[in-house]
């Protein structure tokens, strides 16, 4: 028989669990505000801001060090991932980059600082204890599904309850695709969970940017869109950026030489010490 | 007064220096021959391929030891060249890039094999002695100029003489435009082959890469250019290559502790042997 799974109940604890839930409806609610500002391609290029963001809060707030090399690496993914999503000759729209008002791009910088927020939070709080995932998931969840049922009730009481309560419609509408994205959103909520507590918001962002242009290569082959040479240099980048973070530095440059040396003659002398006595 | 400048004029020194003359004319016909085949953006962009085969054969021919960080770094200095150029929304011409027919491809792979050949080649010259840089020089362009003026003489042949020979005919349609030109290309001439005794190739490479992209950003501020995000995402890339390339990599990577505290516990040792005795 398996050990129970380890929960902790205290209102100490699971009063931590409502919080990214609110960041992210800050969130959600700045990249709607964004959007009233900026083209959908502007601010897709935007979103690539929060890699680096996430790098920022993940030193400030969860004190990881990164070496010059991890951090040249953040930016790098950030740089891959906007070039793969520049717009190519002939693509329609072609409004000028940096023509929207400087609010748009400062609702953009909001978002991705709030977005790094909510993955940085997350991550301290499924790695505070060695409770079992699956409980902190349900707190988590259970907030989020919280938040929105209190907007939905809103809407009714609103509404005068005309079309009567949110949840005798819940489920309307609803096809097998419907489902489908609901199948897949909720792995991928498990998988990102898993993720923050054995991993971290690096191995994330790096997981997403991966996604990203493994569906643009995908789309070449299923959908025949036509292959850029900013995907091809994106993915260069991107890989590169890969290396330089998660390889080891050893394998990366050469030790110098007489750091190398020191081990060496440390053990010459022991041998002499033997002799001596 | 100063020391009469180093010059080595033995036959068995002077004869290696109508090679890199010899590449350069094979190479410069090659790039005709590639331009046949591809479009000028399109040949812009397998220009870049020269500072991949500039590593290689530095590595092959000079036999100077690259760290695998350098290797990413001149990859990395080839995709940002690459990524300035990408052509944006609206630019005139909008083939599909990897249109052209293989040969032209082909062409430019050679093109950028030859360049890099006649760099590598030029450095193993330069350092070969301690021969004055400007004797050095003189040998260079002396066959350069031998090699051109055969081909001006095979044409007044050819064509019988009909107006004079070339030299009669040599500075006609000359400009004020012109002689900068000659004066400007001159003093690049100079600096180049100072930088391949003193430097390498590979610094070479950065020079001119960067000399490229401060050329797009000075066009953007002197003549009106519309400055594009592939510009700035080349201009970060290379940077990031730079610093890759030459920082020292006790500045980018965490030697790892244990490594360090080697000198530390062989001093303790000493101290000990001292008591022994």
């Amino acid at each position: 028989m398996s050990p129970p799974p380890r929960m902790t109940t205290e209102w100490k604890s699971v009063r931590l669990f409502p919080i990214p839930s609110i960041i992210y409806l800050i969130h959600n609610n700045v990249q709607f505000a964004t959007l009233t500002y900026v083209d959908t391609s502007t601010y897709q290029i935007l979103g690539n801001l929060k890699i680096v963001t996430t790098g920022i809060l993940f030193r400030l707030f969860l004190r990881r060090k990164l070496s010059n090399l991890q951090w040249m690496a953040i930016v790098l993914l950030a740089v891959g991932t906007t070039t793969s999503q520049v717009k190519g000759c002939g693509e329609a729209s072609c409004d000028s980059l940096f023509a929207a008002p400087i609010q748009g791009y400062m609702l953009g910088v909001l978002s991705a600082c709030l977005s790094a927020l909510a993955g940085v939070y997350t991550e301290f709080l499924m790695k505070k204890n060695n409770d079992s995932l699956y409980w902190q998931n349900v707190q988590l969840y259970t907030f989020g599904a919280i938040f929105n049922m209190f907007r939905l009730l809103l809407d009714d009481f609103r509404g005068g309850f005309e079309n009567g309560a949110f949840w005798q419609r819940l489920f309307d509408g609803y096809s097998i695709t419907t489902w489908m994205v609901v199948l897949n959103l909720g792995s991928t909520g498990l998988l990102v969970s898993w993720l923050m507590k054995y991993a971290d918001n690096i191995v994330k962002v790096y997981s997403t940017s991966m996604a990203m242009l493994l569906t643009m290569v995908l789309s070449v082959y299923l959908f025949n869109f036509k292959p850029t040479l900013q995907l091809f240099l994106g993915i260069i980048i991107c890989m590169m950026s890969l290396h330089m973070y998660f390889a080891p530095s050893s394998m990366l440059v050469d030790i110098p030489p007489a750091v190398k040396v020191a081990p060496e003659s440390l053990r010459e002398v022991s041998v002499d010490r033997r002799v001596d006595s």
